[in-house]
C-alpha cells in the first residue's frame, strides 16, 4: 500500500476564508488509484511551517503532494523553501519562459520582473509544465520519498495532477486496486441501522472490506471498502456479494447509490416513466421545488409549486377547503393531503407532494416544533407520514423535504 | 498569542467523500475570537493515527481541537482511543444519559445499548454536553494543552464550539481583543470594488487595521480587523471611523453588516415597514422561497410563491397572459413584470419577485445560459434587471435569486 499525504499551504484555509477543496478533489483521485491518503494537513505560508510538514509528512509517507504558495506575490515562498530544503540552485527553464512570455503577450499585458521569476526552476526536480498558469509543477525525490509541489488554483491543480503527477505515479509505485461502494439509505438512524446489520458487518472482515457509516440529515450512507486485497475483480466480486446481503437485510431503506441523492433519484424515476410532479409546500417553503429544480432538465417532469405560506394562500390561491381547515387545523394528516390533491390537479401531474408543519425553532399554536406531515398524491393514491423532529429549523426544512420525496420514491416499489 | 491546531477525523475526508468545512468553520470562529491556527489536519479514524496528531499537535499548540469519530457505531474510535491517551476510566454521565433516554423518547424511537454507551464519559475530562445530538463534547487538560473532542456533525459541532468551548477558552487563555468589522457589498466586483476604495485601503495600514476581501457569489464581504492594537475602545473607534468614510465611497452597494443576509435585510425591512411579500419564480426554482422561509418568523410577511416551471403553470396557475407570452417569449423583461404583477394581485401583497431566464448549464431556444431576469412589483411600480451570468446553475440559480431580493431593497432608498 502507498501512503500519500498532501500539505496545502495558505492562510486563507487557517482562517476560514477558504474552504479546502483542493485536498478532498486529489483525495478522490489519489483514493480511485489505489494511493492511501493518510493525512491532509492545512498549514500557513511560512517557511518554518512547510519545512516542517514537509519533512514530517517524508517521515510517513512515499508520496507528499504540496498545493498553493507558488504565485507571483511577495506572501508566496514555497518554491524557495523548497530549495532550500532539497539543496536546489534556481535556473531559468526556457520552455517555461517561452510559455509565460507567450502567457502575457496573448493576453496583451505587460510582463512584469515577478513573472519572469516564474520561470526560474530548482536545478534538481522534474519540472511539471503547467499549461493553465504560469506556476509551474515540480516533481521532487529524496530518500525514495515523492515530493510534488503545485499551485493553489483549483483548474492548475487538477490539470497537473490528471496530466503530469498521477501517470509519474503510476509508473513510480506499486499501485493496487482499490474499490468503494457506497449505498445510501434514508429514513433510518445510524444506530437503528447498525444493529440491524451488526451480524452481516462483523463478516466483513473476513473479506477485508471495511466498513464507514457516513450519516446526514435525514439519511446514512454505508460505504465498503476494499484495499488491494486480491485482484480488482476478486474485490469487486466480494463486494458485490456483500451487496446483495445488506439488500435482503436493509432494501427497504435504501434510496440510491454512490453519487445519487434523493431528488435525483426522484426525477430519475418520475422520467424513466414519463410521469410529471408538482407540488404545494407549507412548512418546507419552497426547499422541494429547490432541490428537484437543481437538478438539471428537471423542467422534463417538473411542472411546478404552490408555496402557500400563509393560511390566506392556501384558502384563495392554494384553493383549500375552509371547513376542513376549520374542522382538522392546518397542522394535520387531512389538509396535508388535501394540500397535495389539490396541487396535483391544479397543475394537473401525475404526482403532487405537500407539507405542513412546525419548522422551528419554537411550538406554533400549541403543536410542538419539528412536528410535520408530508404527503403525496399520485396514480395510486394518497399517502401521508408524520414526522417528529427536533427545533432546528434548517435541518428540519431538509430533512422534511427529503421525507416528502422519499414517499414518491417508494411508492414505486 | 495562543496557537490552535484542528484534528478532523475521519476516513471520508481523506477520500475526498466528504469537504472539510468544519475546519474552515472552526478556523473563522478562532480567528476572530483571537486564537490563531496553526494547522489543520484531516487524519483516519484509526487509533494510532490519533494518537499520533494529538501528541504532536500537543507538542506546537496550546488548544488542539478534534472532530468527528464519536458516533455509536463500530467505526468511532475516538473516545476510547482518548481513555487510553489520558489514561482515563469510562463512567456513566447520568445527565448524558437522561437527555440521550429523552432524546429518543421524544421521536419514539428504541434507545439501543450502543445509545446508552454514548452517555458513558472519561472519568478525567469536563463534559460538554451537547444538547443537540447524542455524543458529548470532552475537554481534556494536560501538561497546559487543552485538548477538545467533538463530534464532526457540523450543527453539532458549531453548538458545543459556540456554547460550551470558546467560553471555556476564553477564560482559561488570555486572549488579545480583536475587533472585526463586516460590511456586505451586492451587485459589484471584487477588483472594480478594490480599485473604488484603493485610496481608502492604502490608509488603514496608520490605524493598524488588516482588510480581507471575502468574495461568494453576488457578493462581496470587506472585512476589518484590529489585532490588540490599544484597547477594545480605541481599536472599535479607529474601525468605526473607517467604516464611515467607506460608507461614503461605496455606501449604493452596502446591504448590511456582520451576519446579515440578503433574505435577512428584506425581511427586517418589510417586516419594520409592515409590508407582506409573494413571488412568481421560474428559474429559481423556489429557491427565493426558500431562502426567504429560512428566516424564522418568515410568515409574519411573506404569504407565498408560485413555482411556475412549465409554460403551462405559467398560464394556467399563475394566470400569464398567452398572447404576451407568444410575443415576448418567456425570456423577456416584460414577462418577468408581468409574472411580479400577478403574483402581487394573486396573492395580495404589498411586494413581489419573479425570475425567468436560463439556468444552464447550457443555452435554451437560443438564449444565451445564464441570461436571467429578476423583477419586482411594489408600491413604488415595477422593475426589471437582466443578468447575464455564467454557465454554472447552483451559481446562477442563487446569484439571481439573491439579485430579486436587492431589488426589494432597493427599492426603500
Amino acid at each position: 500500500m502507498i501512503f500519500a499525504e498532501i500539505i496545502s499551504i495558505g492562510d486563507e484555509l487557517l482562517i476560514g476564508q477558504t474552504i479546502n477543496t483542493n485536498a478532498a478533489w486529489m483525495g478522490q483521485l489519489l483514493n480511485a488509484s489505489g494511493v492511501k491518503v493518510a493525512r491532509a494537513s492545512s498549514i500557513a505560508d511560512h517557511q518554518n511551517a512547510i519545512t516542517e510538514a514537509v519533512s514530517d509528512a517524508s517521515q510517513r509517507a512515499s508520496l507528499v503532494l504540496l498545493t498553493g504558495g507558488l504565485g507571483p506575490t511577495k506572501d508566496d515562498i514555497t518554491k524557495k523553501t523548497l530549495c532550500d530544503y532539497f539543496g536546489s540552485q534556481l535556473v531559468i527553464d526556457q520552455a517555461s519562459l517561452d510559455r509565460i512570455t507567450e502567457f502575457f503577450e496573448r493576453r496583451g499585458l505587460p510582463m512584469l520582473e515577478v513573472n519572469r521569476q516564474q520561470a526560474l526552476v530548482p536545478d534538481n526536480c522534474t519540472v511539471l509544465h503547467n499549461l493553465k498558469g504560469t506556476a509551474n509543477g515540480m516533481w521532487f525525490e529524496k530518500d525514495g520519498v515523492v515530493v510534488v509541489s503545485m499551485p493553489g488554483v483549483p483548474y492548475e491543480m487538477e490539470y497537473l495532477m490528471t496530466e503530469e503527477v498521477m501517470p509519474r505515479v503510476a509508473k513510480r509505485f506499486q499501485l493496487p486496486s482499490i474499490i468503494h461502494r457506497t449505498i445510501l439509505t434514508a429514513g433510518v438512524g445510524e444506530s437503528f441501522l447498525a444493529e440491524k446489520i451488526k451480524d452481516w458487518e462483523d463478516c466483513l472482515a473476513g473479506d477485508q472490506i471495511h466498513l464507514a457509516y457516513l450519516p446526514s440529515p435525514g439519511m446514512v450512507k454505508l460505504r465498503m471498502s476494499s484495499y488491494g486485497s486480491g485482484s480488482e475483480e476478486e474485490q469487486k466480486a466480494r463486494i458485490a456479494a456483500r451487496e446483495k446481503e445488506l439488500l435482503n437485510i436493509i432494501g427497504g431503506y435504501v434510496f440510491g447509490f454512490e453519487k445519487d441523492s434523493m431528488s435525483s433519484v426522484v426525477a430519475k424515476l418520475l422520467r424513466e416513466n414519463n410521469l410529471t410532479l408538482s407540488g404545494a409546500e407549507s412548512c418546507t417553503g419552497g426547499m422541494i421545488a429547490h432541490l428537484i429544480t437543481s437538478e438539471q432538465g428537471s423542467s422534463d417532469f417538473y411542472r411546478g409549486s404552490m408555496v402557500s405560506y400563509s393560511i390566506d394562500a392556501k384558502l384563495r390561491v392554494l384553493g383549500l377547503n375552509e371547513s376542513l381547515l376549520e374542522e382538522k387545523t392546518v397542522y394535520s394528516e387531512e389538509v396535508a393531503i388535501e394540500m397535495a390533491q389539490l396541487a396535483r390537479s391544479r397543475f394537473d401531474t401525475d404526482y403532487a407532494f405537500a407539507t405542513t408543519g412546525v419548522a422551528g425553532p419554537v411550538d406554533v399554536d400549541g403543536v410542538k416544533v419539528g412536528t410535520i406531515w408530508v404527503a403525496i398524491a399520485g396514480p395510486k393514491g394518497a399517502k401521508c407520514q408524520m414526522l417528529r423532529l427536533g427545533n432546528n429549523r434548517d435541518r428540519n426544512i431538509l430533512m422534511a423535504s427529503n421525507a416528502a420525496l422519499n414517499l414518491i420514491r417508494k411508492d414505486f416499489f
